[in-house]
């Protein structure tokens, strides 16, 4: 897409919660105009009806929730967020598509390139096959270059940005074995949508902690596909999400194997030295990671409402292992900051434009 | 200790989490009477005054802090026990022991074994390392004969617990390989106990997940030591502990890599039969092990409370690794439950006295 | 009801928070024996595999969830609990007391006297409304003499116990205008039952305080019968519920203009007397009300889990108001704790059976 | 001051929450240029030590906490904000303003126009009663005029705000009693500030809601002293606070008693007529001040990480009384969103500048 000031777009499915972050972020963005919004259960209503939280916001004046209808919003939007549960947003997408708008699925429709994975993981035959291969996984700090002329992108889970962005560069670099990893994630209750299922109740859910997707978790699938592009080879690994009791954030306890084992202390501080080589290489100017050296570990409250993501790593001299932990915010670096940070690699805005 | 029908108990330190949780369990006690509580910062006012909550129970009455005299409270009481910072209680446990009281020690002061593995972790000498010898490792899924003729007994951790209660039969079963355990727990709040710390502050850990104490936290030292044993060699493994906010409950996830390789469904049914089977000979009959068989997973939501600790296993068919996940509220069987457990091992009470 | 050592007694409705509660306190009761407990949900599921936290009870063993049938309770248990929705619990109330079951109605179908303020506050006839003269509104403290011989009783809601305990003496006492009274309470999460709906999500309840109900709640109804029955005459009060993001607790701030007015540091230290003269008089005995003089005030933290209502009290020379404060635990003093104290009233077991 | 269109801006005490909090605003703020933050405590360290979340705001590099100095700050700041403990606050006044800076107070220190006030709620002599005649009380919704030419500014408290933005209109339109108001408030932890006492650990506040501070809370004194300067006579009010578990927000419920006895419908709707109006006349421009109309009520969660103040209002016919809901966010309207307000409105900015 040729650069603009200026973009107007729409979203389908602006009530979940990354709908609503999707909202937040784009009332604010100084290069979209927000022209549509949709909802099948909110149709008709306004968006200070549905959400009062942002009836102040002047760009707000006038938004309705409308019924979706891709012929209509792609006349009226260049760019089309899918805010819609998996299997729903790829009936959207190959009209939207065909009508020439520039499509960013939140969903994990498009994540895989392989219709036989998604099956596998997902329990049901993909529904538009033919666009798999047209698709970009939209992790800028890994795929920029695709994203700046993709028209679909499929916008990275939580989870799996969560353990790809610190995962990647030590396997690219081939500082750890990729089958080694093991991912420990928390996520706050958010990242379950705005359902009403009894498990998420306030009640079901404050004062509780618990695994839960063990031993094989959907998003397990685009971490396993983004890291075997990284290894150069088909890697499998350990995921195992578990449900905290906040609103937003989430941590991953990453535990991986060093290619080369250390011993002695001179051993220990060249490896980590490589290690923090490889993040400043891969890091170092981007303008949404944050590599914590020092004592500091990542926290949830330093990265939430941002679309950081933190990362900490620590070699521990008597196991021989690596740990590297981070945090990030499940609706913003998880969903809908990183498809605006898409949509701006896309559209050629600065990066950061509406996200700090 | 011989059996009797009623033992007179104190509790020295009896203002923090741990020690008004022995309250909250001696008060309801069917064989303790409870005879003494101390408190340098409220030695003087009553039990009612500075915990409102047990103004109504019947057996409140009269109860009011002192300042800790040891002679006093080995006159006054059979069984002392010990919630105390790691460090204090050593100082109190040699005069307790010398007027004839059993000591029951909450704190980290007499778990090891090693005055010189206590000084590494710790980083002072142990004050009182002549005693190492005598305790006892108060958890009596495991050490339940030596807990009978104790009389120092030196109650485990919460971590501890949470991961040695689940690791303990398949080390020693041989099912799995000691040195690829990898232990990530998740912690409520009430474990840093009642300190005035700003990191413990509601606003600083209300919406709030993080790491710590990574990679070497104190507990780690008395997890090897009893892995060590049932191993039969001396263990190193992974430990990461992580604050989460909920009052109570902790969360371990362990990964293994199981003895044998399994590929195949028979192979995997085999070892699936064989860990079932360690668990069940291990704690078929335990009052307070709740093996989940089938769908669900450990929840702290269904331990808080309670003694019980939940546990629950998959194997991987993909990754060749076992996890298994438990669930233990950290201030019953992670702390003053599992002390009671301990005392009634000790005095000949039914074991679930007072904790069902 | 003719004493006896032991009743049969049986949950229906086992499955909400109330009923969940019940099986909790009744599980432990020295005097019950739990025959059966109801669910059409999970009808044919053990209470284990429903409420994996009472797996470990020993009275648990064999407990399986039935479809609800009147007759065959009736059979089975002398006392059944109703644990119901409003409207669903009159059904079962008729056939239950015709086979000769001693009814306790958790529901709000029983509370009213009148047929007509029932149609007002609930917006539809009463379903049984020949059964109203008959019942009991069971607050042990206010009704117990009648309790001991009612068949049907209607246990108070949780906002009109948090407000009538505190009230009732000073109305009765003549020390304050009844139509002063405004009552300010808030609720935990639980209060709205366990139902799967957008409002009481997680995400939607943390981090977020909101009033509901304004003005006219159904439970001021029964408030101000109760209210009524004290004053001697027809009395309407203000009372504005607020939901807050807590399992369990409420806690209402009474305003009530004294009868007598009161400006010298004299007549305000011999109102305060006469208060606390009246609040000695009405609960001095009572093991469930603890009022609290000197300076704490109530804490939902102090009674949770407990059968205790917390009152404390405020003059404010100032205004010539005064302020009382009360503290209770929604599920226990404002459910089925009562609804227990109101069966050990009923079966002449002591009034403290199984509740401390 | 005359309009431009930067200023330089500094904070003294910029790590409590208040501080934090002006620290975000103000990075992105427009107009303003940060040039000093001070602590204390933290003085020597980046802001991105210690609070990591701004470290990759591009405007943040270089701030580091400095000792605080009011020479030095006034001359490199025209605006200094002061986010101090009361008490503290007052000495930085004085040297500040003579060296010729805007001073905008967040602390209590010159709220109240009578220091004989002052001594009677604070039980101490005001440190500097001279500039209690200079200073202008920040709430631009009421005294925008004034605070256009002030030096001084002391910004009101969170709870007073939450008060007065719905009372005020009310109480100079002369539509209800000023006498008759109750204000009962309900504030989040972080309103207790970041100070490390046992009170405001986790687990103290977590499943725990307290009134405290009844009946004569210190912020009583300005919120009466600005209802006496709307009613034009001296007024007294009943004040509640309570605290829950949420890090921010503020809910207050105001019970009143209309001027004007009201009984038939029609009686009723003019008087909700004249109330809107009245409400319509004061803040139907006000760009914070969102009044719900129809069945919403005001919710913390709408008004969280935002200026603005929700205000929703019923009549009850039964009790004749008028109840007013806010909500607000006590770290933003409440404190430093004011604070900024404040400042626009002082050098002639747009009033939302960095604050939608």
């Amino acid at each position: 897409m040729k650069t603009r000031d200026s973009v107007k777009v729409a979203i389908i499915g602006a009530s979940g919660y990354s709908g609503e972050e999707l909202v937040r972020l784009l009332l604010s963005h100084p290069n979209t105009e927000l022209t549509a919004i949709t909802s099948r259960q909110y149709a008709g209503q306004t968006l200070a009806q549905v959400f009062p939280k942002f009836a102040h916001h002047p760009r707000a004046k006038g938004l309705r929730f409308s019924e979706p209808n891709s012929e209509v919003l792609a006349k009226h939007a260049q760019v089309v967020f899918l805010a819609l549960p998996h299997g729903v947003a790829a009936e959207f997408a190959m009209p939207l598509l065909q009508h020439g708008a520039l499509v960013i699925d939140l969903s994990a429709d498009f994540r895989l390139k392989s219709a036989e994975t998604y099956k596998e993981f997902y329990a049901h035959d993909h529904p538009a096959p033919e666009l798999l291969g047209k698709s970009v996984y939209g992790l800028p700090e890994i795929h920029r270059s695709e994203i700046k002329g993709a028209s679909l992108i499929a916008s990275p889970g939580c989870y799996p940005t969560s353990v790809l962005v610190p995962a990647i560069p030590l396997v690219r670099d081939r500082l750890v074995k990729p089958e080694s990893i093991i991912a420990n994630s928390l996520s706050g209750v958010s990242g379950a949508g705005r359902k009403a299922e009894l498990d998420y109740l306030f009640v079901e859910c404050n004062e509780s902690v618990r695994p839960y997707g063990i031993p094989k978790h959907r998003h397990l699938s685009e971490i396993e596909q983004e890291l075997s592009l990284a290894a150069g080879h088909t890697v499998q690994i350990q995921f195992s999400p578990h449900l905290i009791p906040v609103n937003r954030g989430i941590i991953s306890t990453l535990y991986l194997a060093p290619e080369k084992h250390f011993s002695t202390a001179a051993e220990m501080a060249d490896l980590n030295e490589r290690i923090a080589a490889s993040y400043r290489k891969a890091y170092g100017n981007e303008p949404f990671v944050r590599i914590l050296e020092g004592k500091p570990l990542p926290d949830t409250k330093n990265v939430n409402g941002t679309n950081v993501v933190e990362i900490a790593w620590r070699l521990d001299a008597r196991t021989g292992r690596l740990i590297v932990m981070s945090a990030l915010d499940n609706l913003v670096k998880g969903a809908s900051g990183q498809a605006v940070q898409s949509m701006n690699v896309l559209c050629g805005f600065p990066e950061t434009a509406g996200l700090i």
